[in-house]
């Protein structure tokens, strides 16, 4: 038995990706090197190679690593190389932003289906998708086999319609509502807060500015 | 000279604070422990009396920690007493789900300026603000001393609008572009990324879920 690679390091591999995707379209060189991505990523060198000898040996002393290959292992070590469908539930704003946010497609994900309980937003256009009912969510989830979900809809209703998404089905939530929600183990849950992230800023603001 | 803290702890600082004014709110008790939020925020009470210990003595043994003295520490240590005045540039979707999200005022920030280069946003009401003419960006960020910026603007533009916001007074900036962006180190930066988090969640999804 391997040990588990450490929950840090999967969460910078996607910016490892993010970065080589950028590489490669500005075509300069087939190769990169830790240093590069270290440059332009703000991460060290030695965390960087640190990071992706979890996964096996991708560079070679002196030539470094190939872009596209490292590109397709990438993928390949995140469950990337098919495109996944995701839900978002809740048509508002939020809702909205995600839905025009072009970033998704090419990235991995295609926003399948997108769910509201108002009659008047129910039927619109949104994006690729259109909004349907709320009561059909379990249904829809189920049907297609869908792990993955977006939560945009208020702090009053989130952890029930949490414990719906993962009785149909749904394994890995977004979620954007500001409170901590309750989930079995085995469930994946990432929490999108910009006060937390404001807050966490605010302490680092000399203290003149605050007094 | 004591140790700075290490940004992981301040990172959790706004995690306790949001929890412990939830608990304030639902007035069971007017004592807390490490346990009951380590229950409620699935994180481990060590964990939580360590980074608390940072910042000096907040509990007592066998009566736990004073909810609403708890909650005036971590403002004061967050620099949350006052209400900080922060912008957000780009009245887009995005720009218009933040302006609309109530979580600000009430957690420490006003959103107290929006910009826009679309002559057909700008005058038009978004939340409490109004929309103002990217061109005034400098004169409204130094005549009223902000030190915080959200944006919320295409990736093409977000590198040469980074620039003019630093060069403005803008020490923190909380950034919705999917990009690295090359700040001095004086800046602090805050990303958030949806597809990342994603991919950082696919990583775990089920093997035959993705074959």
């Amino acid at each position: 038995m391997t040990k588990p690679v450490p929950t840090i390091v999967i969460g910078r591999l996607p910016i490892y990706l993010r970065e080589l995707v950028r590489l490669s379209k500005e075509k300069v060189s087939p190769t990169t090197s830790s240093q590069e991505l270290a440059q332009r990523l703000g991460i060290s060198s030695a965390q960087i190679r640190k990071d992706l000898s979890h996964f096996g040996e991708f560079g070679k002393q002196g030539t470094g690593y190939h872009i596209e290959y490292l590109i397709e292992q990438l993928k390949k070590i995140l469950h990337l190389t098919e495109t996944l469908d995701v839900i978002v539930v809740g048509a508002g704003y939020l809702g909205h932003a995600l839905a025009h946010y072009g970033g998704f497609q090419r990235r991995g994900f295609c926003i399948a289906h997108v769910f509201d309980n108002d009659p008047e937003k129910i039927g619109q256009t949104m994006g690729e998708a259109t909004v349907q009912d709320i009561a059909e969510l379990e249904t829809v989830i189920q049907q297609n086999q869908i792990k993955i979900a977006i939560l945009a809809i208020p702090t009053t209703v989130a952890q029930d319609t949490v414990n719906r998404l993962i009785k149909a089905g749904i394994t890995s939530i977004l979620t954007y509502t500001p409170i901590h929600l309750k989930v079995p183990e085995h469930i994946h849950i990432s929490y999108s807060d910009p006060v937390v992230q404001l807050q966490q800023m605010a302490y680092y603001l000399p203290k003149q500015e605050v007094a």
